[in-house]
C-alpha cells in the first residue's frame, strides 16, 4: 500500500493556489489500487463525481465546490460574465448527481460567495471562491473530528467494536463520522479491534471500511452481514456505531440496508448501538422514519456479481427486493454522536434541543 | 428453463436397469444453465461429488450407493472377487468428500447388503446393490415427503416464508427439507410467497433455493440477508424455516452461517421460526449446541468475487472470519419437523422421545 500507516487518509483536498489543482482518491480503483487523481479541469471533476470516483455525500459537497473554482477561474471579462460563468459552471456540477443534497448545497455556497463579493476585483473574487471550497473541506473534517472526540471515549481499550457500511474518511473530507471515534481512540493509543460487516450488495465495508482501517493501523476483522449476530454472541462486540443518511425528528434514522438488523441484534446481546452523523443529517422536519423516503436499488446489485460486471449469480428474471436503506427506531439507539455533542437517550425532546440553532 | 414448472425436481437417481445409468442435476452449473448429466462410470461419479456437481448430505448419500453400482457392475469372477472389487469401489468413493457422513453411510449400506449375500450368483448380487441403492433413494425421497407433510399446515393462504441457504431438493433425493413444506402447500393450491436469503458468501438461497422454487412456480423474491430484518419490520414475513446441519439433544441447532441471525430478528418480530430436518440429523451423543463443532471456511469465499474465479473485492492481506455454520439455541425454535412428526416446543424432553427409537 502506497500510503503510510497511521496518517490520516485526505479523500478530496486542493493543492497549491488558484493556479493549482484538487486532489482526490479515485475509489472506484479501491482496495485494489490507491491512486490519487490530479483533477485540473471541470469536465473531469464532474465525470468523478458522476461514476463515484469520489463518494459519501460529505466528500461530494467538497469535490463540487473545488470542481465550480476549476470552472471559473480561467474566466476573463466582466463581473457580469464572470457570475454568469459561475451560474453555468454551478448548473453543470449539479447535473452529476441529481439527488445528493450536499452537492447543490456546496455549489449554492460557493456562488453565493461570489454573487455577494462582486465589488471585488474578478481575480481576486476568484481567490475568494477558492478560499470558500477550502473552507467547506476544512469545516467537514473539522466536524469528523468533532465527532471523533465526541465519541472516542465510548471505545475501551480491549473492546471490539462492530461496524456496517462505510462512514468513513472517505465518504468525508477525511476522518469520517461512525469511524471518526475509532480513528480518534488509536490515535489515544487505546488498543481495540473493530469487525467490519462486509454489507452487501454493494461491499462498501469490504472494499472502504476494511482498507481504510488497515491504512490506520487498526486491528480490523471482515465478516458477513450474517456473520454478525454469531460475533455478538460469542463476546468478541461492545459496541457497534453506524453513519446515518437521514435522522428523523424522533431520532429514527435511515442508513445502508442491513442496520436496522445490526440494531437489532445488539439488543438482544446487550450490546449499545450507536449512530455517528453531523448535525446536517437530521431532518427535523420529519417527525419519524416512517416519513424518510427508501430508494429502492436495481435488482442486478444483487443477482450480477457485485454490481458492475460481476457474472451472474441468481436465476434470470427472479423477482429481488432491493432497498438502499432501512429504519432503525430510536428506541434501539443508544446515543447519537454529532459534532455538538452526544444525543442521549435518543427522543423527540432531545434531538430537538441538540439541534435547536438549526430550527427556523 | 428445460424442466416442467411444478414437476418435482429430482436431483440424482437411476434409469434402466443394471446396463443401465446414474442421472443428477449439475449444480455447478445453476442457476445459469439446467443440465442432467448421464454418469456411467464410477470415476465420473466420484469427480460429480468431489466438485460439488452434487451436493447436500443426503443427496450425496444417494449418489454414492449409485456409483459403488457402477463400480462393480462389469466384475467377472468368484464371489470372493466381487467383493473385494465392493470393498475397493467404496473406499474409492470415500475418498471422495472426507467429511460427508451420509457418503460413508450409504456406502456401508450397500457393501452391507452384498457381505450378507454371498450365496447368491454375483449377477444376481449385482440387482441386489442397485435394488439397495434405489431404496436409498426412495427413502430419502419419502423422508422429505413425510416432512413435507408434517410441516405443510404451518404454510396458510396468503402468508410470507422467509428461508436462509439451501434445503431443497437439490440436497436431497428430491423434494428437500426446509423447502418441502413450501412445496406441499404449493401442491395443495395453498398460495404464499418466499423470501429467500442470497446467503453469503456462497450464496445458495441465490443460486439454488431461488432456482428451485421458480421452477416449482412458487412466488419467491431474493433479498440480501441484511435485508431479513426489514421484510419482517414490514409484515411480509409471517414465518421462518430452515434446514439444519446437526441438531444436539437439547435441540440447539447449527445451520448455515447466519440462521442464528435469522432467528433472532424473528423473535423480536414475534415471527415462529421453525428448523426442519430429518431425524438423522440429530446428534443425541452432544447435549448442547456448545458442543457442535463449527468449520471455518477460506476467506477468499468472502474477500473473491464468488469464491471460485470472482474478482477480488476486499484488502489483500485483511483478516476474515468466516465460520460455515452458526448455532441457533432451542429456545429460538418455535418446533423441529422432521419426518417422525413435529417436536413443540423444543426442549431435552420432547427431542429425545421424538428421537428414542434412534437411542442406544
Amino acid at each position: 500500500m502506497p500510503i503510510a500507516s497511521g496518517s490520516p487518509l485526505r479523500t478530496v483536498y486542493w493543492v497549491g493556489g488558484l493556479d493549482g489543482c484538487c486532489e482526490l482518491i479515485d475509489q472506484t480503483l479501491l482496495p485494489g489500487e490507491f491512486k490519487l487523481l490530479q483533477i485540473r479541469d471541470i469536465e473531469t471533476m464532474w465525470e468523478a463525481i458522476r461514476v463515484l470516483r469520489v463518494r459519501g455525500a460529505p466528500a461530494i459537497g467538497v469535490a463540487a465546490g473545488f470542481g465550480l473554482v476549476l470552472g471559473v477561474r480561467s474566466v476573463r471579462g466582466t463581473m457580469d460574465e464572470f457570475l454568469a460563468a459561475v451560474k453555468k459552471a454551478s448548473d453543470y456540477l449539479a447535473s452529476s448527481r441529481p439527488t445528493a443534497v450536499n452537492l447543490f448545497w456546496a455549489l449554492d455556497r460557493v456562488a453565493r460567495v461570489a454573487a455577494e463579493n462582486r465589488s471585488l476585483p474578478v481575480e481576486q473574487l476568484k481567490a475568494r471562491l477558492l478560499a470558500e471550497a477550502n473552507a467547506i473541506r476544512d469545516e467537514d473534517a473539522a466536524m469528523c473530528r468533532a465527532i471523533g472526540a465526541n465519541g472516542k471515549s465510548l471505545i475501551t481499550a480491549g473492546c471490539g467494536v462492530l461496524t456496517h457500511c462505510n462512514a468513513g474518511g472517505l465518504a468525508t473530507a477525511e476522518f469520517g463520522t461512525a469511524l471518526a471515534p475509532m480513528f480518534a481512540a488509536h490515535a489515544a493509543g487505546v488498543p481495540f479491534r473493530v469487525f467490519a460487516d462486509e454489507t452487501r450488495p454493494l461491499l462498501q465495508g469490504a472494499r472502504l471500511t476494511a482498507w481504510e482501517l488497515m491504512q490506520a493501523g487498526i486491528d480490523v476483522t471482515l465478516i458477513t452481514d450474517s456473520t454478525a449476530g454469531m460475533v455478538m454472541r460469542q463476546g468478541k462486540v461492545n459496541l457497534a456505531i453506524v453513519g446515518a443518511d437521514r435522522i428523523a425528528a424522533n431520532g429514527d434514522t435511515a442508513n445502508k440496508i442491513g442496520t436496522y438488523s445490526v440494531a437489532l441484534l445488539a439488543r438482544a446481546h446487550n450490546i449499545p448501538f450507536y449512530v455517528a452523523a453531523p448535525s446536517s443529517t437530521f431532518d427535523l422536519t420529519i417527525p419519524d422514519g416512517s416519513g424518510i423516503p427508501i430508494e429502492e436499488r436495481g435488482a442486478e446489485e444483487v443477482t450480477n456479481g457485485f454490481g458492475r460486471g460481476g457474472s451472474r449469480t441468481a436465476p434470470e428474471g427472479v423477482k429481488v427486493f432491493a432497498p438502499a436503506f432501512d429504519v432503525t427506531p430510536h428506541d434501539l439507539i443508544a446515543a447519537i454522536i454529532t459534532e455538538r455533542g452526544v444525543i442521549q437517550p435518543v427522543n423527540e425532546a432531545t434531538v430537538r434541543k441538540a439541534m435547536g440553532a438549526k430550527q427556523h
